[in-house]
């Protein structure tokens, strides 16, 4: 499998961790966002969203989006399973992974960053109290579903990490590095510090990665 | 069924598709989002999120997230599928579902025109040129990857309605709504009439729910 990913990228952090928990190896290629290398022609015709993640698996197809990845992977490699195997449960975790994937992380995207800076030139104050603003709200969410659920256990969805944890971990990966306070939303943090003490999720940290800057 | 939603909300109407193609009877009730009712106390412990739609199953358990529902409405009520069986198609069409759920349709929220206008103090113009730019460049990557899979199917994956044009036409519908201009779209636009054509997708439009507002 060839993965064209970025190692800033939330979306590309959570193939990362799904390819490990999986046990996958892959070959990465980087695509510079900062630099604007997935505009480039032959990115954009694999990509025609111009974003990371994409993965070209062993048969050549060519599958785009993080969780459409994820789910993929799940239905072609089963073994450890990423979603659960209730349907009812499934539906609960793939909504989860949905607060963070169609609701946060869109408003805190390098593109959406750029546009503010850019077009509406807002101020980095402006900036902060947008991050806050669509961050803060947008995990406390993530803690009251998760304190609804008044489970005590390891992980979002019981005691073994899957997808609910792929999309959690990179999302308060992104509100440290904005300096958004999170340090209230404690089932959460638990959550985080349990799977930091996993390999497959502290290998797939932005700054291990071979394209890492500072 | 008990299902929660809102006339105008691309989310909802997603939904009221899905129910629609399966043949599905639900009781609506009508969460009003421009007044702020799905902020109400009652509201937010059932949705932690304070977005629509919400569906209450007979069971009693509470789905949120529309692609979450709708692969749930999928796997219970199996006939007509929704996905495909094969699951290398099955990515694409997630993927696809998630460019609109996960990349364009956020940005165009009401919590973020509400804070666009607000916070940011916008004028209409500038408003106009975000919704223009990300519905525009959104709308125009799902026409390259449908004219870069190269079918001429009467909908987006195929001869038969699924989740892809389940997302695309509410997202064609915001995008006449605030007036950008898509007519370049070939595609998109033969497949949202091939869609219009069917009660299901006519059925569900917002301007025909108990709760539509001019």
């Amino acid at each position: 499998m060839r993965f064209l990913g970025y190692f800033r990228s939330s979306s590309a952090y959570r193939c990362r961790i799904a390819f490990n928990l999986k046990g996958l190896e892959y070959d990465f290629e980087s695509v510079h966002l900062k630099s604007g290398q997935q505009k480039a022609p032959a990115y954009a015709a694999v990509n025609p969203q111009m974003l990371v993640p994409t993965l070209i698996a062993d048969d050549g197809q060519e599958l785009t989006q993080s969780l459409a990845i994820i789910e993929w992977l799940d239905e072609t490699y089963a073994d450890p399973p990423l979603l659960p195997a209730d349907k009812d449960l499934r539906a609960q975790v793939r909504a989860f992974s949905q607060v963070i994937a169609c609701e946060i992380h869109p408003l805190q995207n390098l593109r959406v960053l750029q546009y503010l800076r850019g077009e509406l030139r807002l101020d980095e104050d402006a900036v902060s109290k947008w991050l806050a603003r669509w961050l803060g709200e947008g995990l406390t969410a993530c803690e009251d579903i998760l304190n609804k659920r008044g489970e005590d256990s390891r992980f979002c969805f019981g005691d073994v990490p899957g997808l609910a944890d792929i999309c959690l971990v990179p999302q308060v990966f992104s509100a440290q590095r904005f300096g958004v306070d999170i340090s209230g939303l404690k089932r959460i943090n638990e959550i985080n510090a349990n799977c930091a003490a996993l390999p497959a999720f502290s290998q797939a940290e932005p700054a291990k990665q071979p394209d890492f800057e500072a």
